[in-house]
């Protein structure tokens, strides 16, 4: 019933430290690479929800690392949706590598706020696109 | 008993995204600035632990957002050691601005590895160094 | 003539990369902090231009890089206006090591621009501040 | 004889700033990509490039913005080599729009160096690669 949605990403220079592996800060924008990618597969991508004046801010983020990613590695962003939103919901995420071990794990929580940064539902459509979605992933 | 240590930062428009609010995987650079300025405070750069052969990669993040920050706004972060380091270790955060609200809170969690990248235990003298930090603090 | 405005840094794990350098973009970073004290020490903090009415894009960036900078170096950003700001106007960069030896050169072109995003003269008040203080520096 | 590679990005939050539009420091990392992927569609990964033991820093990086880009924009980073490397060789830039209009463009002058950081010929295997690829553009 949870929507999986992958993206590929290799880490550039600009991605690593010097002790020669990806900086912990960049797996955050690999996640939001993957809720974009997540919400432009299911037909809502991001530009539209803000079109009708809903934005997504982050409320809390978590990331676990186990392993290392190297600079040009191949790795897999999964993004994995459990639950339809309502107006605070959570996004998980793995970072898979080559050999498909989940290196990295984490998930960020939202909230829809509108115009004014309040918090308030999410829209009808949204909803609806979403439970479609995850009744056809069943 | 706790060691908290403070730096004040600015955001720059490289800091911000086009919500006009500081992107979130931000904090985790300036929770970095925070606990290397700690370090040093403590007599113990950075520098000087890698000088050892000793470093300290990033096991986990998280961070939870209750206000945003903005383009040039005043932000003390504030790092706090609540623990003499073992071989891992939590480090807290709280990002404070002008007005003296908690905007934002975080912890990192670390580990000592060696050259290879083995978790180790630290060396004595860091240990000492910041047992004695926190007597003088009480 | 020329004003001249120094501010410090030093490099986080997050600015290098594998080369164990700083990358090379985060000058340009450097550069918008140098400015952005710049305009603050001249009594015109970019957050007053904006409330104006009035923005700064950047229009050309250059930087020639001569020698790297490590990761917790003591740099200082001399940022130098040359000349009264027109619509178009320049600005250079110098990136000065605890040697004293100036490790980066570089220049933005910016221009004015108003809420719409066209090219205007910058406000009466900003040329004359900037004026004044170029006298004061004579 | 040129040889032009390109790549697609779309820019998240994470690279906007408030102004609405792409953060000016983002291109330098597109430019990146450029080249990596370019070098890896010539046969030659910048991983074997520095398994070889040759390095190729930035010297000199310029970028001219025309036109700003936006959250989400379907853009196309072309990478132009105009030039056998030498020690010293310059690699330029376009970014493109979805209307095909040219919105950046840019260059960034590298040199080959070992392990030292001291300035050495380019590889022969890696020279007459790119001979052979510009013959076959030709």
């Amino acid at each position: 019933m949870a929507i999986a949605t992958t993206v590929t990403v290799r880490p550039l220079y600009a991605d690593t430290d010097q002790m020669g592996i990806v900086y912990h800060a960049k797996y955050l924008e690999w996640f939001e690479q993957g809720r974009n990618e997540q919400l432009r597969e299911l037909g809502i991508p991001y530009t539209r929800v803000e079109a009708d004046g809903f934005y997504l801010p982050v409320y809390e983020a978590y990331v676990r690392y186990r392993r290392p990613a190297k600079y040009d590695d191949v790795l897999i962003i999964k993004t994995i949706l459990q639950e339809v939103p309502d107006v605070r919901f959570t996004i998980y995420y793995e970072v898979i590598n080559a050999k498909d071990e989940v290196i990295t794990k984490g998930h960020t929580v939202h909230s829809f706020v509108d115009r004014t940064g309040k918090p308030v539902r999410p829209p009808d459509w949204l909803v609806e696109r979403i439970r479609d979605a995850m009744s056809e992933y069943q």
